[in-house]
C-alpha cells in the first residue's frame, strides 16, 4: 500500500516509539489525523518542547528542567544522608511509586559495560565520588538492576563507596533475576528495598 | 510521582494514541528524552506536516495531500468501473493488503447513525449520488462493517444504488479462513449459515 508522503513520514516517524511496529504506527496515524488533529498538534508541541527545556539535573542526573530536579531540592531528602544509585529516570518513577524512600537518587543513565566504551566517567562516577568526598552521605543503596552489567556496577559503585567510609547495600532478591527494574509491581519493590542487606 | 512540567505535558500528549496509558506513556517519554531526542524532534515535525498537508480526498474522501489520492488519480482503476465502499481509510488499506481489487474506493469516514446526527450527507452520500449519476460507476462493492450500523448504512447505499441502476454488493461475512468454528461469535456463524454456498 502506497500512502501519501506525510502519511508515510508519520508513519514512519512513530515507529521510533517503544513497542511501536508498522501496525500500530498506521493505526496511530489514521486515528490521529481522522479524528485527533488537536491532539496530534498538542503531541508536536509538547515533544517538541520537552526535547527543547529538558535536560539533566547537576546533582542526580535525571531528566529534569533547569538545572536541579525537585528531589535534589528537597532538603529533608538530602538529610536523609540516604543515595540510591539507579540505572534510568524511570527506575526513579519505579522507587518513588513504592513510597518506602526517602532519599536521593543518583541516576547513572546506562551501566558499566568496557566492551562498548561505557566506563565510569561515562555514568558519572566522577560526579557521584564528588558526593561521596562531601561528606553527606551515609548510606548508598545499589538499586542497579539485577543483571550482570548491572550487579557488575553495583560491585564496582560499592568498593567506591567503601573508600569513602559510606556505607553500601545491594536491593535485596525479589527483584526477578534478568528482570528490568522499570517493570517490576510496588511491592516487590518494597520488599526488595526492606530486604536489602549490606553490601 | 511529580514529574517536571514538560515531562508531564508529554506524558499527557502520548496518551492520545490508540492503546496508550499512563505506563507505555510514561516508557515513551522517557524513552525519546533519554536516548532519542532526534527522532523525537522527527516525529514532532513528522505530526505537524501531516496535521497541515494532509486533508481529504475530492474524490473518495480518504487522508491524503493534495486534492487527489493516488488510487482516484490511477485510470486503469477509474476503468474498472467498481466502487468499494469503506468506513475508514483504515480499511482502504486492509483492503489493499489483499491485492484482490482493483477498482477505486468511497471512504464513508463513519456510518449512518441518526441519533448522533450523523445522516446522509454527514458520510458524503451527496458526493456518491453525483458519482453515481455520472455513469461511470457498474457496480459498487459495499464493504462497510457488519455491525448494526454498518449494515444499515449499506443498506441506504444499496438503494441509493439501485435508484441509479448500479448493480450493488455486499462482502461476505462468515467464519474467517483458519478460524475455529468454536470461537468465532453466534451472530458471525448466523451470517456464515445465511450466507451458504452451493459446494
Ligand atoms: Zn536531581
Ligand atoms: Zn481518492
Amino acid at each position: 500500500m502506497q500512502f501519501s508522503p506525510a502519511i508515510a513520514s508519520l508513519i514512519r516517524a512513530l515507529k521510533i516509539l517503544p513497542g511501536v511496529g508498522q501496525k500500530s504506527a498506521q493505526r496511530m496515524a489514521f486515528q490521529l489525523l481522522e479524528r485527533q488533529r488537536d491532539g496530534a498538534t498538542g503531541l508536536a508541541e509538547a515533544l517538541a518542547h520537552a526535547v527543547a527545556v529538558v535536560g539533566r539535573c547537576d546533582t542526580c542526573r535525571t531528566l529534569t528542567e533547569g538545572t536541579r530536579c525537585h528531589i535534589c531540592s528537597d532538603d529533608s531528602r538530602a538529610a536523609s544522608g540516604l543515595l540510591c544509585i539507579v540505572e534510568s529516570p524511570a527506575d526513579v518513577i519505579a522507587v518513588e511509586q513504592t513510597s518506602q524512600f526517602n532519599g536521593q537518587y543518583f541516576v547513572l543513565l546506562g551501566h558499566l559495560s568496557p566492551l562498548d566504551g561505557i566506563g565510569p566517567r561515562e555514568i558519572g562516577l566522577d560526579l557521584l565520588e564528588a558526593r561521596f568526598g562531601a561528606g553527606e552521605i551515609n548510606e548508598v543503596i545499589l538499586a542497579t538492576n539485577p543483571t550482570v552489567e548491572g550487579d557488575a556496577t553495583a560491585h564496582y559503585i560499592g568498593d567506591l563507596a567503601r573508600k569513602h567510609g559510606v556505607n553500601a547495600s545491594r536491593i535485596a532478591h525479589g527483584v526477578p533475576v534478568g528482570g528490568e527494574l522499570e517493570y517490576v509491581d510496588h511491592t516487590t519493590l518494597s520488599h526488595a528495598f526492606n530486604g536489602r542487606k549490606s553490601f
